[in-house]
C-alpha cells in the first residue's frame, strides 16, 4: 500500500539535506535496488541509537557511561583539548600529537543557527575543565568564523575560572576544517599553540 | 565506540547521491539532534522491506500479492497503462482521467546506466498485457529522451502481439516528467492519446 510507501518517504526526510524528491528516490533505491543495504541501514539505525549515548566525560559518542579514551590510565589528565566534532577527534589522534584528553562541543556557536552557549551545553564543559586535575585547555575548534568565535567564548569562560588556555597555531589554513588538514600541518599547529 | 558509528556512516552510503561527508553528516544528525527521528526512520524501513513486495500484477509496490487495484472490479481490464514510476501513478490517478488498470516499469530504458529490456524485466509486463483482456496499452512513460525510447520499445513489443497501443499526447512538455505536470494538462494529454 501506499501508506508504507509515504511513511517510508516522510522518515528519510529527517536526514539533513534530504527533501522530498530526494527522499523518494532514496525510498525507491533501498526497496527496488538495493534491500540488503535497506537491512543494513534499518540495523545500523538501531544500534547506534541504542549503543550511543554521549560519554559523561568527553562528550562524544561512547557505548559506554565514560569511554575508553576517557578511562585510559596512559592520557595525561592535565590537558584538556577542545574540539567540535567526533571527526576532529579523529585525525587529531591520527597526528600522533596530542596525549592529554579531549572534550567534543558537537558543535559550535552558531547565532544565524540559534546555536548559543546554552545550545552548546558548555556548563558541561565548564564542569569538566574544572575537575581540578585539568591545567591546561587547548582550543582546537575550526579556523572558521563560528570556530573562532567558539574558542573565543570558550577561552574567556575557561580563564575565568582560572585555566591556562591556549589555542592551536593557525597552520590550520584560515577558513579550513581541521578534518580536511593534513596530518603533518596539524601536529605543527599543536605544537606552535599560544596563550590567549 | 567508533566502530558503531563507522558502521551507521557505512550503511547511510546505500543512500543514492549520499556521499562519505554527508553520510557523516546524517550520522551526527541523527545521533544528536534527531533520535525520534532516527527511531522512525529505523522503523519505516524495517516495515517497508517487510511488507512490500512487486504486486503480481501491476508492479508497483504493494502489501499483498496483488494489489487492491489490480483487484479492484470497477477498473476497466481492457485497458493497460505503463508508467515508469509509482509517482507517475499517483499524480495520474489524480487526473481522475482514466479507469483502467496500470503498469509500472519501475524504471526506463537507459543504456547508459546498463538498463536494458531484460534489466527492465519486460517479459513480466509482456506477459501482463497478454492476459486476453487487455485490449489497448497506453504509453504513459516521460517524454524524456529515455522515456520516448521506452515508450517506442514497448510499443513496437506489444503491437507485434496484436495489441492496440497508443501514448498519451504531449500535451506533457517536452522534456517535462509527469510528476511535475499539472492534473489538467495530464487529464488533456490522456485524452488526446493516438494510436501508435
Ligand atoms: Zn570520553
Ligand atoms: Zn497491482
Amino acid at each position: 500500500m501506499a501508506s508504507t510507501l509515504d511513511e517510508l518517504i516522510e522518515a528519510l526526510r529527517c536526514l539533513p539535506g534530504v527533501g522530498p524528491k530526494s527522499a523518494q528516490r532514496m525510498a525507491y533505491h533501498l526497496l527496488q535496488r538495493d534491500r540488503k543495504g535497506a537491512v543494513r541501514l534499518q540495523r545500523s539505525i538501531d544500534e547506534a541509537i541504542t549503543r550511543l549515548k554521549p560519554c559523561s566525560r568527553c562528550n562524544n559518542f561512547s557505548e559506554h557511561e565514560v569511554c575508553d579514551r576517557c578511562a585510559s590510565p596512559t592520557r595525561d589528565p592535565s590537558q584538556l583539548c577542545i574540539l567540535e566534532m567526533p571527526a576532529d577527534l579523529a585525525v587529531m589522534e591520527q597526528s600522533h600529537a596530542y596525549k592529554g584528553l579531549y572534550y567534543v562541543l558537537m558543535g559550535r556557536i552558531s547565532p544565524l543557527d540559534g546555536i548559543g552557549p546554552r545550545e552548546l551545553r558548555l556548563d558541561k564543559l565548564l564542569e569538566r575543565a574544572t575537575d581540578g586535575l585539568v591545567e591546561e585547555v587547548i582550543l582546537a575548534t575550526n579556523f572558521t568564523n563560528e570556530g573562532e568565535a567558539t574558542a573565543h567564548y570558550v577561552g574567556e569562560m575557561l580563564r575565568a575560572r582560572g585555566l591556562r588556555v591556549s589555542r592551536i597555531a593557525r597552520g590550520v589554513p584560515v577558513g579550513g576544517e581541521l578534518e580536511h588538514t593534513d596530518i603533518g600541518t596539524l601536529a605543527q599547529a599543536l605544537l606552535e599553540r599560544r596563550g590567549l
